[in-house]
């Protein structure tokens, strides 16, 4: 490996298939020695007030595999290894384009009505390797299915399980969707409901949804998903400023149906990280209180946007549907996926169990999952 | 009130004490009449497709109070209180300044210190005014302190109780902090901590924290609060791009220090909303991971930046400082205020119980209590 640095020692360039740069500064705090980080948590153990401001590079020495650098005015010795500076270099292209996503992100329409992210309950129990690829597909594609579960009341209790941590909220750490379909109200039952993402009043959203079916003798009732982020980045290819104009201005939910409680939120449909990545979809017609951040001159703009936005969701060619039959659940990315049910077309009765749990659980568990995987295989 | 419409029926306009424009389509978005919104929980019944796509004012009608409104095509007719348009009147000038603050905050620093927002544990349980007052502070200064509480384990999780519910992480429904200083580690333990937030690796953080103390007979050990939108938007009146560039780019935060756990995020240090509102700060030097979204030309910026931030939150004119005796316990937005602990400074032991929560629960509790007194006032 070839590496030279810069006279001042403001940084050096590692010659690899490209010519990447690092900052002395850089290199420093991130520096993997004992002393900057503690060995077995990783977390560091100073902070960047104990690195002299006018850190530089002293020299540099390259190995087949490390790169061996000396800090002044420390006069530190550190090693870096060749593999991982590549691995975390900053010295590329950035995205210019706005509503790009992570490779971690397939979109996907009815197209995935096929291969839906499905695994059977006892399997993720007791088989790491089912747990490690379910994670990662309900990652991917924002939702997953579950087969073969224990039908007994706080068996979603046991899906979250695998993956994190329930979210209470005023609804209680679990809430139940009981429905009796029967000729008096099927009209009512059957009006349904337009494909939304839950709670967007709350201010952190509850990340991830699960919903857990115990009963299920009425015909119809099924499950529908629509991929936010699909529907946002057509919305986008159709008519850009419509994509955004919902990202630029703030929207406003509030839920106030109960005693001692009154959440709002004031937050965009679409949601974009600084650099322009797409990382969230708030959609939700029945808790979307008037919209009072988007000046007057874009109001007409706004609503037409958050019209087509809604026309996309409701094309079946977005949806996929599937039935929840007792002992099967579904687990949604709830800053992501829109999730609806269907009319019912016969009588009976239908119960489901549902509660909230946060997706940072679900990204740990597929990431520890893979780093075991991988030393496993070393 | 004297009220007029434009010749198309695009938008009417309320002769205030300024004049305030209304859409025709935001108008019978928010009607709340009994068709368009539920009685019981206000949550709206219809979607927008249910809505014309044409709909304009065909008439308008102004009362002392009322304005009615009737939209064609529907020939719907629609009464709104003069009083309501004008709270929610979105015809007036955007802001335009990057890191403003909702009305609901008031930044401080070390003047704090003699006003910090405290509560009798009892008058909490007893005195809804005491908990309207209390919740409100804590929303406004982003912390607050809890008096004379029960000595006794698990106490947290009546403070929690009060305003919200409990978010279980991987550290469990709560941790312990148990420090016991003698005179072999009191060099180790009297290296204190930065002042940071908790948990950046998360995503969406945990956005509150709870500290109860249970036993404190060391000398020294003070807890320290200081309010990160003070400490950014100081760094921005010294030096506006600071500002900008970490609020523009994404850092990374990561914690893998045990089996089954692999937390990350990519999250600025300084959150925005799309319109400049000032949402979050993040810094934590423990769990910075190397940063790799900050573009090679900026990076010696942005570490300038954050060496800077540092060197605001570490001023002791930014910080307030107080004990926990036993029974007090205190309650910190960690999407803004970061804490510390002060270096010991005599022999003893010290017992802390923490766990986290969310801040739409301390709100919408804010909200809550302050409806039902304007109710009981009316």
């Amino acid at each position: 490996m070839h590496v030279t640095m810069d006279q001042e020692g403001r940084f050096l360039t590692l010659h690899a298939e490209a010519e990447l740069r690092f900052h002395a500064i850089w290199l420093r705090d991130n520096a993997q020695d004992t002393e900057t980080r503690a060995p077995g948590n990783g977390q560091r153990l100073i902070a960047l007030r104990d690195i002299p401001d006018n850190t530089r590079i002293a020299s540099v020495e390259a190995g087949e595999t490390m790169v061996h650098v000396t800090f002044a005015p420390e006069q530190k010795s550190v090693a870096f290894s060749v593999e991982w500076l590549i691995a975390h270099a900053y010295d590329i292209k950035a995205r210019a384009d706005i509503g790009w996503l992570s490779d971690e992100i397939s979109v996907w329409d009815a197209g995935l009505q096929a291969d839906v992210p499905t695994a059977a309950f006892p399997s993720l129990s007791e088989d790491g390797a089912t747990l490690a690829q379910w994670v990662e597909q309900v990652a991917r594609f924002g939702f997953g299915k579950i087969t073969g579960g224990p039908i007994q009341e706080g068996a979603l209790f046991q899906v979250v399980d695998f993956f994190g941590f329930v979210r209470e909220t005023n609804y209680g750490k679990h809430f139940d969707v009981r429905t009796e379909v029967n000729p008096t109200n099927l009209a009512f039952t059957g009006l349904g409901l337009q494909a939304h993402t839950d709670n967007p009043y709350r201010d952190p959203v509850p990340t991830v949804q699960v919903l857990y079916c115990l009963e299920s003798s009425a015909a119809g009732g099924e499950n529908m998903v629509v991929d936010g982020f699909a529907c946002v980045r057509r919305l986008q290819e159709e008519t850009p400023e419509y994509f955004d104009v919902l990202a630029q201005y703030c929207a406003r939910f509030e839920y106030a149906g109960e005693a001692g409680v009154c959440l709002t939120s004031r937050r965009p449909l679409i949601e974009l990280a600084p650099d322009g990545e797409l990382i969230g979809v708030r959609f939700n017609n029945r808790s979307l209180a008037a919209v009072t951040d988007v000046p007057f001159d874009k109001m007409e703009l706004w609503y037409a946007a958050y019209r087509r936005l809604g026309e996309i969701i409701d094309d079946p060619a977005m949806e996929v549907v599937f039935r929840l039959e007792p002992g099967e659940a579904f687990v949604v990315d709830n800053t992501r996926v829109l999730h609806a049910r269907k009319a019912y077309s016969g009588t009976g009765t239908r119960w489901l169990q549902g509660c909230y749990a946060d997706k940072d659980g679900l990204r740990s568990t597929r990431d520890a999952l893979f780093r075991s995987t991988q030393e496993a295989a070393e």
